[in-house]
């Protein structure tokens, strides 16, 4: 499993992801899961993948050699609106099924991949979208400014209570935290370390990549000090009345 | 979809259900997902459900007419033991399932059913089981003092963080309503009301049910008062040190 989730502010955008893969329990690596595409003053694409590791970093190899090749096709360097490198994206995954699909098929493997695609590109505004198995995408607006791919289910409620339009980059990536926290301890599948990326509107850079590892001194004050300030808000619930 | 969950804990059990049925989001319908098998000073058995909705009542009725018949057969009435009440369910499931599997096959239906079973029979313990959609079942333990059947994951975090086997039956009910509050949120398949039932150890005896509806006051006021703990609970939260 995984567990990636982008978010797209009026400051920003926010990235997260974890590390951990498996091919079932008993085989469990390490593979960073956030891929970058910066030349600054110009663009700055970031990928955050789920599903079949073998289609996600083919795809990402496929759009890494089309866009080394000049032979005037688009590619994520050449286009000029997020929306077309989201297309690009789509075409790699299909390029990839039209490949390896039937293979994986002999074997009952779905063609098991998602993609948050996030990013700026010069003379347009952030944009954040999320690519389906089947390589096409929607966007994120401003009634759900985020998205979350892989085991999404246990951190949603704190992104739904928290994250606003309006929401500081700073308070966004500790959101995340929290909702990485609240998965991993539920689902031993979705592990640290984590990446997390901090894009600020119109830098046009994508700064710096932090990486949170089990034993990060924030991370493990976050886990206790967010388990102690859960508890607190509970034993400050009322009793129910009549049970 | 449905969300049940049940908890054992030292002072008994606590039970909650959601009430919403749908097949398809245009055809959602209301449903008690609780039923109660009861002989005062004998016996409390409480069935949560979650599936098929045709699958699950007539599993119920199965056991309701196996225990009005006198021939003999072992009922739910006649058991000494809550195990031996877990495997007459997991007939009945069978017996649904060789009437109507087949038929809900030609139409790619799958076999969709899960109960929790708990309650107490006079000479045992309480005790609390899940039940898969095969007709086998695993039985709670103090280190898994709970199960969760249907939509789980919204409301998994809270619950591992606050239930204990030593939690007081009141913790426990606020903390199931926790924990739906949060299912509901995320997820509008689920929906109130909501029944709760506190079996205390060794009462043999159902005692109250409590449903709380949409607009009762203490759920609203639990709604508001959790989203404005959690608030604060992430504001007191350090800034991330170098984002």
């Amino acid at each position: 499993m995984t567990y990636c989730a982008a978010l797209k502010l009026d400051a920003g955008l926010v990235f997260a992801s974890d590390t951990r893969t498996s091919a079932g329990v008993d085989n469990a690596s390490q593979f960073c899961k956030m891929k970058i595409f910066e030349r600054p003053g110009d663009r700055v694409l970031v990928l955050l993948s789920a599903g079949n590791l073998a289609i996600t970093q083919t795809t990402i190899n496929l759009l890494e050699k089309h866009g080394r090749t000049d032979d005037g096709h688009p590619t994520v360097w050449s286009v000029s609106s997020l929306f077309d490198v989201a297309g690009l994206v789509g075409d790699a995954m299909r390029e990839v099924k039209a490949r390896d699909g039937a293979y994986l098929a002999q074997n009952n493997l779905e063609f098991n991949v998602s993609f948050l695609l996030g990013g700026q590109i010069a003379g347009e505004e952030p944009r954040l979208f999320n690519l389906y198995s089947e390589g096409n995408f929607i966007e994120a607006t401003s009634e759900t400014p985020f998205f979350q791919i892989g085991e999404t289910k246990y951190g949603r409620p704190i992104l739904d209570r928290i994250i606003r339009p309006q929401t500081s980059l700073a308070d966004a990536a500790k959101c995340l935290l929290v909702s990485f926290d609240s998965t991993m301890r539920s689902n031993i599948s979705v592990g640290p370390p984590i990446d997390i990326l901090r894009y600020e509107r119109d830098s046009l850079s994508a700064g710096h990549k932090w990486r949170f590892h089990k034993d990060d001194p924030y991370l493990v004050q976050i886990h206790r000090l967010w388990g102690e300030g859960l508890k607190k808000a509970f034993a400050d619930l009322p009793e129910p009345p009549t049970l």
